[in-house]
């Protein structure tokens, strides 16, 4: 059976695995307060160009954005999300258990639009009962999202103008943000990220890592949010565990190394699935694939390949996705193509 | 510098380790659905004698408690714990956070007894105000306590014949379940746990894991607990990292080995320190050492071991605590002895 | 200055005040177990042909929904309703402050469809991935809608079937339910509220009281639902507050009275503007008008009367709501009329 | 039957009344925007001599409580209470549903000290573990507590200086305050008041109205105040229904005048009890008299009389509560004084 379903199917790169090892029988102090977390984070600050940053590390993806979303926002405000957005959808509900609202504003291609969220803002403040509204006090954005699509840096500026504007914090979500920088038609980088954003977080699950994420705050973290870690249940005793992960992914590039592979995959598969003339549902420039599948087509290569179902497209069709990773092989990428 | 500060110093066991990367490249269905979780959990569920159990992993044991205790309560529940448990002091109010009181009751060495929670029970049921106050929905128990003292099997069946009379759940936190198990002078099991508590953790990051705790619900897991792991930002999209670590720690009686050498060194230290004759602040019989030492002493003791700050024990001495773990090497210990 | 901007202008009607003054010197028992909200509770599961309805007071709407949702859903479960409902929208994110998820459907006139509904609920339970999505536990309607709009007894039995197929809970937020039930082209009734909701509730602040609803159970209240009022702050010591009030409104038929008021008041006045050749924006049958107005005309009328700005239609109109309510003066209505 | 069993079994005063039915056919603008509740507002800014107050009027206390609390805290912080405040026993837990620990101290006939609150904060700041602590953040008192007793204006300062030295907030509930003001042993004020805490309520519900408690925040009210009621359901539509009373509260020293009603008549029976010989569990000098009485003679006594149950003294007795209040009638307190 070959997988193609998503990118989180493997462990961790052996460089990240042997770093563990290396390090196991160390004393280290606990709740991240050990030099290789300290390390990676000094690392991450200088891949962003940002020397002032605070870094912390967390387990996965829902607990960043459910811990920092709380955090950078007052109880009565609410975080504006695409509809199709992570927390908007599949998270079980993770921001409202913290007491708040989703916005969920109108995308296209899984992204939002500087004046989408512009003109929700004015129509807001517009309205004379907005005291009796959730306040919009964040904007959420995944880079990639969960389309696959990519923010350009000047979508970003224009992003984060409108949240300047409004008072707004602005939070990117890059729990594979490895393949995004990885991309070549992509002028977005670690340090325009750090420029724009009030928070966001550099995937580790997704790209090489055991599990782990370092959430950074290019200007400073909330008050306490070591406590507030903690309050949500999402501090590890050990942070040696996230921390040595990326101080191994932060050294010699091979966060970089592992994004270009994932990319380097999903190019070759994007050029036969091309050449095949497949249809594509839409034009992601990550390493997710979406097509548009014959359904009895479906059901052989179903047989042999593991897939994601996306959605249903129409009678005859099924959207469904391929995912490439840092680790898939040349063999079964091969073996996918011969097979298509 | 020796370090007897806590048993959360050190990595993950090398067997563990050795697992992991073993199974790296291996492509395995995410959110705890692998084998190697499934592995865990069938020789959990032996170790148990409980071959229904349904058994989660999480990261962590702040997680664990706020999970756990959110599901097993109804909304407008409370958890009873001794006013020294781990939930009532020492997780930044994780269980307020989930909108659950913590309903503290007088302690003896950490301890709950059963009698003390039956007294509150029948006052709580006698006050004729009760429908205004929170119901009390559970006992939480932590075993090793946070003093490193133990219940009795006896202790554990009467305090269960309490929660059965009054219709409460009953909890236990094992984040250090490994050294009671391995305490010569007590009865406890884990066939008996599983016999008398309706959810209890199987600790693994204080007991040679890199992180992660194993989840038991004995009987029937709360309904949809997997999506309240996930509202929780608590579901790693790898379930594999935990899983394959429990895999290790339950193959060949590594999980009891461990807890026995933390246990050696503990006798031999607490030897070591009766034939000193240093005044021990209560008598633990776990892998916790509490001792009075004057304040001179320890300003001296304190250049070259770690210890764990108590609490002042009058104007001249100080309580302090030592821990031997799974990783606690004998030259260590020999250097601390003669230290003292 | 004329006031149509809303129907909670005036404080209660006089019968209500009366029998408040009438019995202010009786010493009763607290937290409505006095006699007047039993004799309440009983003129209401009489009008509703519902002999074993639990029925509690609550001081105003979004209490009402905030408690009761919180109550009826699982700790997991989110709240379908139109994306223009009041909880959606108009709550200040109060249902995701108690951790519950607003699933947010297409409306048509402010109503939701049992289709639109059973749809939303297949494409859940087919989507793979539903354990990771907050799970529909919940229809809100709202009768009037905010829209001023009427479910038909028939639709309403419809979105009780694809609640029923779908174990959902249905409740009904009557704000302004006494001039639904007014309204002569309406078959909705008490009874058959009873017979299909879970819980609604009759609502008191917007006609003829000085504030209160009755929430009405038909089967059974939430357990422990006294004590859930509480612990969300909503437990009125003084319960005869409420009880008294709707004991005055379910006495001689005065709830339906000041509800045929009101609708009389509204029907002379779409009779008015329909003569006057103004346009609807939509066809309300309730107290609730919306006209599309010329900006200019509407800066004139402004001066002299107060109505509630909708939301802009064009760049020179205005969609605008007048109300009328229980207390709406004939010459009031009059003046309006005159001057439009 | 004679009822001293608490102060809230009569409905509101006949002044309260008469306002409500001369005002309630004016057309006012909503949730508490209306001149009567701006002209109360006036009233209590001058008799705290703050002229800069904000003031809020909510529907209970419990509800104040939390509202009030929830909003001056930050996510991560608990109010500090005495284990027999209102809010750590008998509010079923509705400070904990807003996320916050109520931290409990220990207190004296229901009295928290300033040095119990100093060592307090001293131990936890000295605790190196307290970032994993429930972060102190406000302290709550109750004046009169729930045992009636009394802070002088010099235990109140000594309060408020702890609590600026730890930046904390000093928060007070006045379910009771009409009693507390008009006790002649006691040297508050509402100014003095005004000038420590930063916030404060009124209450209405106890002392004369029928629902409905002022909040005052001598300083400035947390941001967005007005949602956050909201958001917590507690916003009143017609915000008149407890401004217009407190309108009439504070209109010819009522406020004052019911309260020391309340006074005389307990002073009386004070007099009296002491004449027979009772014996009192604790020196209240409010409208709360706590005594201990014979179980037999109570069972008596029990036929004629309501009284509050409020402990087992011992096995022949029991302590019991009697309340006078602004309704208390002198024949009522003459039968009891007869009876006794």
């Amino acid at each position: 059976m070959l997988f193609f379903e998503n990118d989180y199917s493997e462990g961790a790169h052996e460089l990240v695995l042997e770093h563990l090892a290396r390090t196991t029988r160390e004393k280290l102090p606990p709740y991240g307060a050990d030099k290789y977390s300290e390390s990676a984070r000094e690392k991450i600050r200088s891949a962003c160009d940002c020397p002032d940053a605070e870094i912390f590390f967390l387990a996965g993806g829902t607990q960043c954005n459910q811990v920092v979303i709380d955090a950078l926002l007052a109880p009565y405000e609410g975080a504006i999300a695409a509809k199709t957005g992570h927390i908007a959808l599949h998270e079980a509900g993770a921001i409202e258990f913290t007491g708040h609202k989703v916005l969920e504003l109108a995308q296209e291609n899984g992204k939002l639009c500087a004046a989408t969220i512009r003109t929700y803002l004015q129509d807001f403040y517009n309205d004379t009962s907005h005291e009796h509204m959730v306040k919009p006090g964040l904007v959420y954005l995944s880079h990639p999202t969960e389309y696959g699509t990519l923010y350009s840096a000047q979508e970003l500026a224009e992003i984060s103008t409108v949240c300047k504007d409004y008072d707004l914090k602005l939070y990117l979500d890059g729990a594979r943000l490895g393949y995004a920088l990885a991309c070549q038609d992509s002028d977005m980088t670690l340090p325009i990220l750090a420029k724009y954003c009030d928070a966001f977080y550099i995937g580790g699950t997704k790209v090489g890592a055991l599990c782990g994420e370092a959430v950074v705050f290019p200007q400073k973290a909330p008050k306490h949010f070591l406590t507030r870690i903690k309050q949500h249940g999402a501090l590890f005793a050990k942070g040696r565990v996230v921390g040595v992960q990326f101080d191994a992914l932060f050294t010699d590039g091979l966060y970089e190394k592992l994004g270009r592979h994932a990319m380097e995959k999903a190019e070759k598969l994007k050029a036969a699935l091309r050449e095949k003339k497949y249809r594509f549902f839409l034009d992601s420039p990550t390493n997710q694939i979406f097509i548009v599948m014959d359904n009895e087509r479906l059901k052989e290569i179903g047989k042999q390949v593991r897939y994601s179902f996306w959605e249903k497209f129409d009678k005859n069709n099924t959207v469904i996705r391929f995912a490439t990773s840092w680790a898939t092989g040349e063999d079964d990428l091969q073996a996918l193509i011969a097979l298509l």
